[in-house]
């Protein structure tokens, strides 16, 4: 029987599930759907989580004695479904501990085989990171939609919402963004009015929002980044790199030189921000070590096999990354 | 059997519901919990309007036959239970048509006979209208919590919300709202770290906050105006007139006069506004004449007069005012 860690990259739109042995080559993949219990509902989220774990097991064919689960995922109610989780993974094989880890920490050892760093992250959400020794120092936002995320896909999304509907109105400038989020949600942009007052676009465009999940409004963040010539769209670009940057030097501290790993669907395109990040690290006195991050999934792994007490190098890193690579084009993915 | 109409001032918390003779005096109240379907489960609204409608039927204890059912209301979705609503209101005795309107319908009414003027609501949503001959012909914000109603009591309790996580983070100035509200939730402020980095106490916030629907972020609103003294509060409230201010602005025309009514819990409290609009008012040569709405529950009773083709003038909108408010202290309230 092999011994395998079985590690899971859990997001709000997919669960990733990889199972690695002790020298972290990967033994098999699964996927599955959104399992992040803060933006999916909890027992849908264990049934993800489940699955991902159990198209692991089944790529790997062989028996396995899996020694550490470890989840790497986001949100405040990870111990919902512990109990159905930890179930299915003994019918697993799961002999060791049920370990959960934010999702964040699954970030740095991604791409970096240093333990101390800074992570600055800009996808649906948004913040900033201090991780020294492996755990997190300090956390600048990441606080979530109504709270905070300040700069992340959501808030871009929804300040474009907020910017169109001032145009609809006459209150906010023109901007091309009206044009692309009416015909993102099909909607004429016409000239006539709705029954209440308002131009009919805007009255549809407020029927059509609030039939969504208020976090769905991130899917317009791709339309902002396509319009970055649209001057409103521009400013909304450049107040999201604004509020990263303060994310980043509010976690950063002179003494502690790097790396920096971007993360995120939205951190690539903020264009300006790696060179005002790299910018304060000169400042601070060290050369900038800035990296896009890598698959989350590797990550993961890698806190899994540190949490088992392997000491993983960059060559390590670099091997578990290509093994994950290799085996991911065969992943098992249910319907 | 006396001829009755049916007028229904629906809110998000309280549904009254008021039945009026042909000249204007209250035959009968009723109230209930809130029946908007904005803000509430489409069943859960229904059966509130149903309640109060038939509260006030027990109230006025006589033989009616109501010639029509006119609701005042907010939201998009006032046809979700129309059927269940209409049924029960054909056995209560109505025997005319069931007309919808908009809750902002209702306020130039509830003050003032004048079937012309301007209304700037600030409660929980925020907007500003202009209405022409009784219809609404212009509508600035009142888009609701995720697309507008910037300068709202919702919007003052998030944005509250936002800054005092900026305030525990150290990303943003310290603010005497951090210990209103964490005091209303009640959250200790301590200086321990939670497992995830963060400060306890505002691990413990974003926990409670993403427990509680979005909108009761508006519940935080009367915090702001209690410490006003507070330079983060106080912005709030400058930057809410200034948003009030320019709603005005976008609906007044300098060709009608008004008058202007204000509206919503909010409104009474930003001091500044009432003398801001009428400077407006002045630089385009009108006398201001500005004033806070009155009992919605009056202003619904007189768009269902209006609607029976009664010439509704001000000394019959101050008796209906009178009449609705001496019968006020005797209406019934279901558990």
């Amino acid at each position: 029987m092999i011994t395998a860690l079985l590690a899971l990259d859990i997001g709000g739109s997919t669960s990733r599930a990889t199972l690695v042995d002790m020298a972290g080559n990967c033994l098999g993949q699964g996927k599955s759907r959104g399992g992040n219990p803060g933006s999916n509902p909890p027992d849908q989220a264990a049934a993800a989580i489940i699955a991902a774990a159990e198209a692991a097991v089944a790529d790997a064919g062989v028996p396995l004695n899996i020694v550490v689960a470890l989840l790497a995922m986001a949100g405040p109610n990870v111990n919902a479904a512990r109990t159905r989780i930890e179930a299915a993974f003994r019918a697993l094989g799961l002999s060791g501990p049920l370990v959960f880890s934010g999702d964040l920490n699954a970030l740095l050892p991604s791409v970096t085989a240093a333990t101390s760093g800074y992570c600055v992250v800009c996808g649906t959400g948004a913040g900033a990171v201090r991780v020294r020794d492996g755990e997190i120092e300090r956390v600048a936002d990441a606080a979530g939609w109504l709270l905070g995320d300040l700069g992340s896909g959501y808030w871009l999304g929804h300040q474009a919402a907020i910017a169109i509907t001032a145009a609809l109105e006459g209150r906010g400038p023109e901007t091309a963004l009206t044009k692309a989020i009416l015909g993102a949600l099909d909607i004429p942009l016409t000239g006539e009015r709705a029954f209440d007052g308002r131009p009919l676009p805007l009255r549809l465009l407020i029927d059509a929002i609030y039939a969504m999940p208020p976090i769905e409004l991130a899917k317009f963040a791709p339309l902002v980044i396509a319009n970055r010539d649209d001057a409103v769209a521009a400013g909304l670009l450049a107040q999201s790199e604004r509020y990263l940057l303060a994310d980043f030097q509010q976690v950063f501290n002179p003494g502690m030189p790097g790396p920096v790993v971007l993360a995120g669907g939205i951190a690539a395109h903020l264009t300006g921000l790696p060179a005002a990040i790299a910018q304060v690290m000169r400042t601070a006195g060290h050369e900038p070590d800035i990296r896009l991050s890598g698959d989350g999934s590797v990550g993961a792994a890698v806190l899994a096999l540190r949490h088992q007490g392997v000491t993983v190098d960059e060559a390590m890193l670099i091997a578990i990354a290509a093994s994950v690579k290799a085996r991911a084009a065969k992943a098992i993915t249910p319907a």
